[in-house]
């Protein structure tokens, strides 16, 4: 059912059968170490290139989902699947070999959430009874896209944020299990302005609170509704501007907001400066962290909404600003 | 309903309002210039590169789309759209001031055939009454992208095609309209292991002859429940292909077989070698010349198959091939 300008709750339900993560050794080392499926310490994953290693991740995240499913491949009708390199590459090289439809998407870090929108209206629409909605990054390969060769040593600002290396799948269904997706939210492209490339969390907090302000009003709540109301990758300086301008909407996220990007490094010790960001950050957490707590009825809704800056090395040399985006995916504890 | 292995045939009918295309001088010069909506003669449309001129390009068709329609912009649930630059920034850059959320899609070439399955599968779901699917593709920012500098003055073999300037718009609807979505089929990414960058007809024909495969025995129809069977991008090299993969399965497509990249230039006037390709060589072609056929009942049922190469300049120059993929959309005139 269509609800408001930007939101849907599904008239059929839509619930999550599984799940699969897979990260690097730095990843590993970080406070959700001990709950990845697989944590791998070779950071090219016994592949030839930063590009193969991350098809790699994606191929070994299916392998996974697929053996803890049990699920026949031939069952699975479509992958809504993308990554952040140019024209997908990490996504078509390793998911060419599953003989499986796939859609190709791009959202920059909000992948997942984008994943996981159309793939839920998928289900939900009785187009498909199962689906896998997957998303990948890995820091080495993205370096080598947006900013400087490794080797180059470059310094980073206070403001950055170190891509997860990771990719993280859940298997979509028609059948009732613990955590359903009631509904979605999905984002326009939000343009603050914003020109630094070393300024994600800023460039992509304005999109995070336009799209909590259009759920709150599509659904007629507000902040009190969710258990946990959980960012992709804003890091600590997005999560900042993020609080104060819902603050200016009289909204206040302060004690019931997470970043997945907070949550997966220690910043501190693990000099991650502002935070985790990527498209596997917000999924590599959502599938060992937010579903776990969810599971266990620690938290019965979440509004998950990965985030996405959508820089490109083309447009940024060109004086371009980085517009922000953002998917919303509701999800519920079934009672 | 799900049929087969990779189709959809929809319960709740999708219908085609509206249309839009916007080309630049030389598809303007072909042999369906006179179709499309706007030809513009300056290759930079105005911007001062060529990505914002490609942005500019979907931004103009996107106007042109709703004033043909006059469907207010609110009314526009989602737009699902791509283009074949890196993070898709032709997309991003150009529908962000429309204030409408965004799905951004990467399926090369297909994208269009990818943009209108999703809309399909989302208006048939009920989650939307209005979306829009576009797809572009510059020469310039093409050539930029993936080849080489337009200034070196590169020598162009007999199979590389021309990428067409422009961008394809279409309105889908829940409301009765004179051609219907009836079903798509979509895509798996397939991989002969062509390597030739300058021969994408050739990387893309394996994919769109497992697609049309597929679509046969999904729908348990042959080549001749169609009218056309029209396919994206192959040219002149891929289509023999096409036909001689399918010849090979039982199937002879020779006398209703076309393809937008042979019919959108006069390869031999044009010099455009193998033919056209590109997102909008499909988008444009559909909607200059594909969908008028069928309103004026010439065609009643159309299998429109956009075709896809997954090329990537990092991937080719680590050694990698070039694989395709295709996504089919079956359009049908309304009795």
């Amino acid at each position: 059912m269509v609800k408001g300008k930007q939101s849907i709750l599904f008239d059929k339900a839509v619930y999550i059968e599984e799940t699969a993560c897979i990260v690097g050794q730095k990843e590993g080392e970080g406070p959700l170490g001990g709950s990845f499926d697989i944590v791998v310490e070779d950071p090219m994953f016994g592949s030839k290139n930063w590009e193969e290693a991350e098809s790699r991740l994606q191929e070994m995240a299916m392998d996974k989902l697929l053996s803890k499913t049990q699920v026949p491949r031939e069952q699975i009708r479509y992958i809504f699947a993308g990554d952040l390199l140019g024209q997908l590459i990490a996504t078509s090289f390793g998911l060419k070999k599953y003989d499986i439809p796939v859609f190709g998407l791009y959202g920059a870090c909000s992948t997942m959430g984008e994943a996981m929108s159309l793939g839920a209206i998928t289900i939900s629409g009785g187009c498909a009874d199962n689906v896998v909605a997957m998303a990948s990054s890995h820091f080495a390969s993205a370096e080598k896209q947006f900013r400087f060769p490794l080797e180059y040593g470059n310094q980073r600002p206070e403001t950055s944020t170190w891509t997860v290396t990771g990719c993280g799948a859940v298997m979509l269904t028609a059948q009732s299990q613990p955590v359903s997706i009631k509904g979605i939210t999905t984002g326009k492209i939000v343009d603050f302005g914003v020109k630094d490339s070393m300024n994600m969390g800023a460039c992509m907090a304005p999109a995070a609170a336009d799209l909590i302000t259009a759920n709150f009003k599509d659904l007629e709540v507000d902040e009190k509704y969710y258990d946990r109301i959980i960012t992709g990758d804003l890091g600590v300086v997005g999560r900042k501007i993020l609080l104060d301008l819902l603050r200016e909407k009289g909204y206040d996220l302060s004690s019931n907001h997470m970043d997945c990007g907070i949550e997966i490094f220690d910043a501190k010790n693990q000099d991650t400066k502002a935070g985790g960001s990527g498209c596997a950050c917000s999924a590599v957490t959502l599938c060992a962290y937010i579903l776990k707590n969810m599971k266990n009825r620690k938290w019965n809704r979440v509004l998950f909404i990965p985030t996405g800056a959508l820089l490109s090395t083309v447009s940024y040399n060109e004086g371009k600003s980085v517009p922000g985006t953002a998917h919303g995916v509701i999800l519920e504890r079934q009672a």
